[in-house]
């Protein structure tokens, strides 16, 4: 294997529909800056309750991409 | 901003169908006694083996509102 | 299943006898207040020192409970 | 010593001038419904960045009290 | 109650669709091997990014199951 | 010394009478299938209250055993 | 609510006055290329000791900013 | 109150019989150079297994005392 | 990708000679009854003092394995 | 570089005024003792509450100092 | 002193020979756009095991350096 | 087994070569003064960066020796 390095970034996604949704949500805003993402992992995971109702789900993740340029 | 003091407190919903229905089911249950939910964390998620399936959902999560009164 | 809420409440017991002890201390006070206790946590075990022996053990535990109606 | 059972709770309190400021904020609010507080634990420090400035810290932590009646 | 003792094991479950099928692919799994598996608890969720979408969810569990006999 | 090489496994012991005696349960246990059991440390103490009484110690240590062979 | 995206860096402020003035200059310090802004978290306080007094304030802070153009 | 200060050093008690037999057993060797005991707090608890039967507790703990002179 | 299921072992190595070495030394005898073993992370360094000098280094991983059968 | 040790203790500093000031309590009493502190790290922030106000900051620190002779 | 500010990043680093040659292509990497770096912490080891040999180091680190100027 | 008492202390060794050095620093200048150290756990690896080389490992760890006596 060839030494490569990755870069970690913590991005905090959010959804009114699920937890995948959030997580797919940072991604998706990610991948403007970012090229070559590789893996998440979830840290966190929260939420605001509005009228009794969960009604945003707050995701935060980290995401690692490899480094192999100026990329972000 | 004023000085608001918000309170936490502990609850472990659960749900037969997914983590999002047991954190909303933990949420409804709360607001029968608490006024002014604003926010949730997920602090773990374990769940019952029944048969091979997972059989409940059980999220516990720490749910904060505003101390404004003598609620709960 | 049907969709049960739990609350947890924090609580330090005290005894001159034992960790176990102290458990127990802590469960049959909060037995004033609380109907359905189901399980506790142990958190933290501290104590005190008094003339080179420890004179006081000190147990911190989360108290699992039924959220059947609004007790406490 | 006697078997003194004690409770804890988690408050978060906010001061637009200091750490210090927010937990006392929190503890006051608690005394209106508290009696017998005796410690405090700081879980959290966190806070709100309005046009680049710290605007509100928010502490978050635990009070313990002495558990000797119906008291909360 | 009797003196039982139980196992728990840790277990990556994957899954394309949500964190749920991919816990219960876990489950699934060991199903195969292991009789009288009674819960389980999640430890650390990630997953992969394929062309800027979450393509695989990770779950990593503990199970735990009553130790009547020699299985696993 | 030697290169030895030691497998960890979690269990959970439980017992009606002390924290101490659901780790021996444990090992009890765990010595019908397992040679060469070295040490154990405590992971967690919990417990269920039946009737307001602690009426069952569950205990959840791992136990580490020397890999001499195909043993477990 | 919109499904908003935040990310997550970390600082290290210094001062010479206090916990709080450490935090501002991380803030201040991070508003000469980060746009809006949001909260945040301390991480961790340290500081240097220079001649038997606390020389230098060293908290280590995340901050959080919405994602809403290529920003830093 | 005055401004005391206090040192906590980690000790690892041991012992045939119990947890609480290896704290106080830390406790009364720590009597001899220390004056000043003042609590405890339990870091973490292991043992040594010998022929299937608990043969040791061993258990950590840190001791905090009044830093009033020299003593140590 | 397909919906894989690992299995996550614990695993103590020890060398004279390096960390590195040492977690070698798990995989070369874990190696022996399990197969596809896919990565591994480190959890705790720890080693023995003899005569002032380290003497072995003892490093536990985890080790995960593809689940395709009855392998351990 | 050359191959410097450092020693690090924990200490509680305690104060009636603030955080900095307890750690500042704790650094003046340390030197007496010691010579060389270098940095501390805050471990965990306290206090007392005394009718209803915050009567006294207790913070624990660690305190590192180059090793150079028998100080301490 | 002067109050300076750090910003601290998260890489992986690997490497097929060690863990200390893991960490240096990590920041021999980051040298390429980042200056003054100051400092590093190791947050986790992994590695992947091919053919029943650690083939790859994976070092996780956060690498801190003086946010001068508008470098990254 | 006797009742063994253990004393933990807290060092930081560095050296420019590798971790596993920095730890024997770290030893050898303990064994100055204390005898009978037994074992030792790593808790932190961290090191400084000089022109964009890993300059000085700086390794945390705990020793852990027999309180035999008044050593140390």
């Amino acid at each position: 294997m060839t030494d490569r390095v990755y870069k970690k970034i913590e991005l905090t996604g959010s959804s009114d529909v699920s937890i995948e949704d959030a997580v797919q949500n940072a991604v998706t805003k990610a991948s403007k800056t970012i090229r070559s993402m590789r893996w998440f992992e979830i840290i966190e995971t929260r939420g605001y309750i509005d009228n009794n109702q969960v009604a945003n789900w707050q995701v935060t993740i980290k995401i690692g991409f490899t480094l192999d340029d100026g990329s972000e």
